[in-house]
């Protein structure tokens, strides 16, 4: 075969060395002696064993590339340039103001898939991917190309766990083992044992080499490639800025341009113009698509005493019976937060990810990569596990669905380490964002229905205690909207509250009305987006808004509600959880922190 | 030794399970059958090799017991009440409103280190602990006892490279391998095997017992003791609900009180009043202090660009010349940080944590335990990594510094993926936080000082760039406190900015000035304590704040005014990063997202 060809070969890994450094120097930053360690190793891949067809970024059959060490990325668009899906003169753009060749890959580009440039991240992701081509019975592979400093990293531990438990086979990691992080050496330099046994332990298959050599680099892709049942690991030792006296094994040299580009050019044999014909699929593949059948939504009657996450269970169960792209992934907890309904319906369709919530909400990342709609659920707690998960997910434009359960105070007596009280502002700041709080069933069922069309990343928070149902079956909830759930002409001012402080505001509306003091209320489940135009109107009209909300005083429903009539100017008062809870029933937890209905009464009595 | 009599050991670990047992029946909910499952391994440390002094638990000398597993906290109090330091009275009033015996354990009780229950973050802390006891060059014992389930969070994984790499022989984790998790079997069951093959690999020192045998028991703790140069993992094969045939062994037991209590009693051998005598440390131990200097704070002359990371790292050399207390943690980038330059000033108080952030902030929480003062420095994007256990570290009431450099949009070309744009929410929601963010060099060293005494969780954010030196040297800039750096009689807005803003701020206020509309600027250096008097006095002068942050809409700077002005009701216009940024150059970058001194500029004139 001519692309085995080892000058060939020689000459790709050369040209990518080269272009790594130009584009870097061009930009005057960047990471090129990250790139160069691992050239021969993209070299090999790209020319023997990947299957992708660039001119259908989007056909099912195509094998998945992630650049975990995201850093790397001059190498990764050398390899555009060399496959020919992008020229010079695009290469030359790196890091500049519009370019898609960002300073690390994001899926501005058509082939990349995810944003990486947080370490540790790739691979997770990649085993979400994995899990997809089991479910869609689809025989591409998932190659991850890690750094050795990442493998620090608990993430990478999460996930070589779940993909060895799985035996993940299509799934295949390359370490670029260049021992030089970023400040200096890594722990274990160049023992790529260390590294073996570590994979080893958790189920994978490793082989060691040397990751200069084209023929032990081509040897054991393919040997990755022939293992069954079990991922496999590929510890390639290499140096760093390897073919570049100036910067090869030398520490100092992490994260910026060469010095002198020309003659690194110069010594790396001058620039080239070699192509690589990287394999198309063998065969379109039609991915396993589920059976349907047509959406019952869950009905609960007005009255009814009823969880939100119980609802969740119930709506994502119905919902997953009319669309067969819906999965469900959970982090053993799946008893609590009710996913437990959806699991024993549809089991082919659930994930257990067990108390790995980064792994968790990568798996979610990575099966929407391959168009699947993941709803991955733990306690509202927990996620900020992942948060910088969440953060990146973001950043990919990645369509996942989170649904955190036990949200606040009110869970009662298991205490503060099991409270979702920062829960609200973590899923706000992120880029491009959808958090929506149920306060009943119905409304519930509804809103996870409306989830799954959403783009980027969504939210559902839940609660653990029972709450009436308020709300008739079948009402629509949009996104972005709320209701006016009391409203009288002489309101005196407005509580607004969302989930279960939805409850404690109806119930003191109603006592302040029997006293002569009327005051609106407004259930704002979408905490964002927000509906800016109920709030301003009863800003306006009333002059004054209370939220209430069981979460901390910061980033959550208060600072949302502020925020949509601050131009305004009204005057807006805060109850939210500012003490630290201890153990004691839902609703001492209530009433200790102040967002109970006798704290709601208060303060409108003491602001009248 | 009669502590080593096993009908002894066995009578106290069935009053272990009898007080777990009426402990969670009393409460009527509560993780009795998690903790059956270590009764005797519990029984047995108490007994025979806990160094503990419970009538001074402040005595340096005393070993550490942390319940990462921390949902077995019936255990932990019936062992309080076997150890005669809380009577049975207490005991039952386990989870209850104002008790100390809360859900999961907390420092509210003075032999508990830190706050347990989020899961696989004992074992991290423990490290940090282990790593204070080297330093200190106290002999203590750091022991741990986790959960089976828990071995899934990488943040395991991450303390069992440190904690292998290190050789730290002083910790000692006990696996309570009892099968089951919350929701059914873990992934691995009894095969202790699979988990003692990840932490050898790992570099630990493993021992497979059966968790019920005293005398195993007994031999594989005291094997850790004398095991060298490694720490220890015992992994116990245990059965989940050990003793009471309704529960043991079974699935769908997990935190819940038992049916029958007092049938379990019975079947338990019924209520005894075994006590133990926990051996006291054998000396006291003086832990090792090192040399201080005096103070030289460093100072820059008005008018020098320097950045505030640059600064950082000055300030805490001068810093850890006058304080031996003062510690330094980093996650492999103390070269972009700039912790390097304590790094190489004291060497043996530098602590690289390499690649994994929960292991940085939990090595920080750990040496608090001993009355360190750790700075624990990485990227800000990156502390997102650890929320989870900074959200831990704010319920343990922990005094931790933490400090994010490379913060927002104004980094540049590296792209979204490494700027922090998070941060101030997640620092500001986080119980008991202060958050801080200077703008100059001289000022950075006055907050970095300010935070050395300060109680709780506190937050540096630093810039990248340069920035110029306003601030004189020596100028105080107390936690809480504002600077008023613009103000006139006729103006008609106040600019609050921070950071890398405040100079946007100026540039924007001496350009409206030179056009006749006099506007005022705040440096709001501190974001949490928030100087709400200041805020409130130029809100009521001119009426309108504008709000200029690098970081997201959500939760930062612009909702802590709006926060601190909102029962006033001024109009509050925020300008900050809604947009998703690409790579750019830092000042295309401020242009881009709408929150440098043009679109300051632009939103003054929009406004009036």
């Amino acid at each position: 075969m001519p692309e085995r060809d080892l000058q060939y070969l020689a000459e790709l890994a050369a040209q990518l060395r080269v272009d790594s450094v130009r584009a870097a120097a061009e930009a005057g930053s960047g990471h090129p002696t990250s790139s160069m360690s691992a050239a021969d190793l993209m070299a090999v891949l790209f020319a023997c064993h990947l299957r992708y067809d660039f001119d259908d970024p989007a056909n099912p059959a195509n094998d998945h590339l992630i650049f975990s060490k995201g850093h790397a990325s001059p190498l990764l668009y050398s390899l555009y340039k060399a496959a020919g899906v992008i020229d010079d003169e695009e290469l030359l753009t790196f890091r500049r103001r519009g370019s898609r060749l960002e300073g690390h890959p994001t899926p501005r580009l058509p082939w990349v898939d995810v944003a990486t440039g947080s370490l540790g991240q790739g691979l997770p992701v990649g085993v979400g991917v994995a899990m997809a081509g089991r479910l869609e019975r689809v025989p591409y592979r998932v190659w991850v190309l890690c750094g050795d400093s990442e493998l620090a990293e608990g993430s990478i531990w999460e996930a070589a766990e779940h993909a060895g438990a799985e035996g993940l086979a299509n799934l295949i990691a390359i370490v670029d083992v260049n021992r030089l992080g970023q400040r200096g050496p890594t722990r274990h330099g160049w023992d790529t044992g260390a590294y073996a046994r570590r994979f080893g332990a958790f189920g994978w298959h490793t082989i060691e080499i040397d990751g200069h050599d084209p023929g032990q680099i081509d040897y054991a892709l393919n040997d990755a490639c022939n293992t069954r049942r079990r991922p496999t690991a590929i510890l390639a030792k290499t140096r760093k800025g390897e073919g570049v006296l100036e910067v090869e094994n030398r520490e100092g040299a992490h994260g910026k341009a060469l010095k002198d580009p020309d003659k690194a050019v110069t010594e790396l044999g001058g620039s080239r113009n070699v192509r690589v014909e990287v394999h198309r699929p063998e065969s379109d593949a039609t991915p396993y698509r589920f059976a349907t059948s047509g959406m019952q939504v869950p009905a609960w009657p007005v009255g009814d005493q009823v969880s939100t996450r119980a609802a969740y269970g119930e709506a994502l169960k119905a919902l997953g019976a009319a669309r067969g792209d819906v999965v469900a992934l959970d982090g053993e907890v799946a008893d609590s937060t009710k996913t437990q309904v959806f699991a024993e319906e549809f089991p082919e369709r659930f994930f257990e990810m067990y108390i790995a919530e980064q792994q968790l909400v990568a798996a979610a990342v990575g099966m929407q990569v391959r168009g699947w709609k993941p709803y991955a659920a733990t306690f509202a707690a927990f996620l900020t596990r992942a948060h910088d998960f969440i953060r990146m997910a973001g950043v990919s434009g990645a369509s996942i669905r989170l649904v955190g359960s036990h949200a606040g105070v009110a869970i009662g007596e298991d205490g503060p380490s099991q409270m979702g009280l920062e829960d609200l502002a973590m899923l706000r700041t992120t880029y491009g964002s959808t958090v929506l709080y149920p306060c009943d069933a119905n409304q519930t069922a509804a809103l996870l229905s409306e989830m799954a069309d959403l783009e980027g990343v969504s939210y559902l928070r839940t609660t653990r205690g029972d709450t009436p149902v308020i709300y008739e079956p079948g009402e629509r909830f949009p996104v972005g909207g709320s209701r006016v759930l009391r409203q009288n002409p002489g309101d005196r001012a407005t509580i607004v509250a969302a989930g279960v402080t939805v409850h404690e505001a109806l119930a003191a509306a109603d006592e302040l009305r029997a006293g002569d003091i009327p005051v609106g209320v407004i259930d704002l489940y979408s905490i964002k987006p927000v509906d800016a135009a109920a709030l301003i109107e009863a800003a306006t009209t009333t002059g004054t808004l209370i939220t209430v909300e069981d979460h901390r005083a910061e980033g959550g429903l208060g600072d949302a509600v502020s925020d949509a009539v601050s131009e305004l100017g009204p005057r807006v008062v805060k109850l939210a959880v500012t003490d630290l809870p201890g153990s004691a029933t839902p609703r001492e937890q209530l009433a200790d922190a102040g967002i109970d209905r006798a704290a709601i009464v208060a303060a409108v009595k003491r602001l009248l």
